[in-house]
């Protein structure tokens, strides 16, 4: 039987049992919510992470870049939501994807892009699928809810024969509060955004058939959804330190964690060196603005366990991260050559630097690896 | 004939005429102090830039992990310096690199490591190549030059048959420089460290055939390298934003650029958003502590000229990069659809995200794209 600490390192690991209650935990927390779950897909992008992720009441899911789009698509997920502004020489890329997904759909924020996707509708017989994003106070990209823009890039879209999903948008500045009340009030602005964007397009006419809100706080936080058809939150699956951090999953909840070796003792400063580096976790040190800095990475036993009390990774170079042992047993707990696994800041960038996890049960090896895709060249469909 | 205008975005972008001249003026730096140049590949991590790289005084490169080491033995280079501890269960991976490259080296600072690789050479009946690693002040790893245990490796490694090459330090310390004086300093402490640890091992009869120094600050700016035998710089092919911010390398040297597209205009906030986020240009924020702060990298035309002055990617999300546009007249000039190149604060945090690059000379694309190595799992040879 294959273990973890047979396993070159760094690697990456995905505990399949936390993996699979977080995302039953979502199903549920969305039906009670009365929305639909479209999970978003930009974490863990793995076809064997989506099977389990989706909602078998909804069946799509989203993607943060067309590379996601083309692989899901190949895999024969119909219903795939590209949950960013097109960059309007993309339509290529979009029609195909639309050839193999038959709902394939993307945002956008203009009457700039709304034109290029018309004429485009109109000169390749092509059926696109578009959402008009709104800004709920993220401030990133959407329309206002009340602008005319919004109302002229529908009807620049619908003239075409372009079909209309609806409205969506992204409570991303959950990300900044600190308290539940406050993540609880952008989920608010978000359901009372697009509630209001919609008002305005069925004003004119236009029908909207879809409200697509939706980050993980906003999901777990949001006290009521009403009107709102869909949510796409997606970090959940993985977990990680600033979810936990800002009190939104537990901390048996995060299933992505990295397999490290220590390479060096250095006693005379206290000293553990691991061979995962900034590379290998990422850099991300959103925790530093958290109650609880995790530096880059909280350091745990071979089966995912805290043994090691409020251990992290310190500082990190490309390919060494150091750790600084309060205890000297450390020394001894943690030899040259033995193996840790960290629980990263944010997941989203730390899994996009490998190429397969490692699916376990604590630290048991169950079955094969799981392949992912990462950025931004066309998938070819092998 | 293909141009960057074309190309999907978002791209990594390397100007092979800066490339050269780079690799060139390095091999010319290296020549003048008196010391062979052995290219850290680290950043670029592709054969076609190896080649350009390589000293031909020399014939080998560093690397920073052994998937690297396997793509470049699989290349066929021969002798390639895994710059890095070794954990003591990767000696397998080693054992095999060495059957095809003859001489793959790496480092160790440890006894319990030395007795590792002694077992195994006896075992195996490998001849295995070992840098005994010295630090030079940075603290990450490394003997002290002084350290009984230094001379314990070593004697343990030679009662096995293990080749002995030499020693090697990093002066990654030059990194917290301000000053070219400094840097200078810096290049000093790895000099003399190396020095009194190569005295060392000759006063207890231990042969020392080459001392090993040099990060890309320390090659540059070193007073004199002598009694050093090689240098390992690796970033200096690539320049970046944080190498140029502390005086190591001009603007025009920097070759690497990440090309991204105008998704969105937010008039209301002066913000333009491109598609290039904090996974296609990294969340390094390294110039954040340095004399000019670049945010998430410096905003270049499509030639790569800074034709927008000061315009900086001012924040990055997953896979959104806002650029706070100070003249309203950057709308028209950078209207949706339009494509920019970006500067990165640190190359190698940046490169690590593609899978290849757009070679250019200017926005003109020359021949075919250059694939490179990423990630830690054992490279296959196709």
């Amino acid at each position: 039987m294959r273990r973890l600490e047979g396993e070159t390192t760094p690697a990456l690991v995905l505990d399949r049992v936390t993996l699979e209650r977080n995302c039953r935990r979502m199903i549920e927390r969305c039906r009670a919510l009365g929305v639909r779950l479209r999970p978003h897909m930009k974490t863990l992008k793995a076809i064997d992470a989506a099977r389990l992720a989706i909602d078998p009441s909804h069946g799509g899911i989203a993607v943060a870049t067309l590379n996601e789009a083309e692989y899901f698509a190949a895999q024969g997920i119909e219903d795939i939501q590209y949950a960013v502004c097109i960059a309007p020489d993309k339509l290529d890329r979009a029609a195909a994807i639309l050839r193999l997904a038959s709902r394939f759909s993307f945002f956008l924020d203009s009457v700039e892009t709304a034109r290029r996707v018309a004429a485009y509708t109109r000169s390749h017989a092509v059926s696109f699928r578009v959402w008009l994003e709104v800004d709920s106070g993220e401030h990133r990209t959407g329309f206002s809810a009340d602008d005319p823009q919004m109302l002229e890039a529908a009807k620049v879209l619908l003239s075409a024969g372009v079909v209309l999903e609806g409205v969506a948008t992204h409570g991303g500045h959950s990300y900044r509060c600190r308290t539940l009340e406050c993540i609880a009030a952008v989920a608010e602005s978000e359901r009372i955004t697009l509630l209001e964007a919609a008002a305005n397009l069925r004003r004119a006419g236009i029908e909207v058939r879809s409200l697509s809100a939706g980050s993980t706080p906003t999901v777990v936080h949001a006290r009521t959804y009403e009107g709102i058809t869909e949510v796409r939150p997606g970090v959940y699956m993985a977990g990680d330190l600033f979810q936990h951090a800002i009190g939104v999953v537990t901390s048996d909840a995060i299933a992505l964690t990295v397999l490290a070796t220590v390479i060096s003792h250095k006693r005379s400063r206290n000293q553990i060196v691991i061979d995962a580096g900034g590379l290998a976790l990422s850099k991300d040190r959103s925790t530093a603005v958290s109650p609880v800095d995790r530096g880059y990475g909280w350091v745990l036993d071979l089966d995912g366990r805290p043994s090691f009390g409020d251990l992290v990774v310190t500082d990190v170079h490309q390919e060494h991260g150091e750790i600084v042992a309060g205890d000297p047993a450390l020394f001894e707990r943690l030899p040259i050559g033995a193996k840790v696994r960290v629980a990263p800041n944010h997941a989203c960038m730390t899994a996009a630097m490998y190429e397969s996890y490692l699916v376990v049960a604590g630290s048991r090896l169950i079955g094969e690896s799981w392949a992912r895709t990462n950025g931004w060249s066309a998938f070819s469909i092998a």
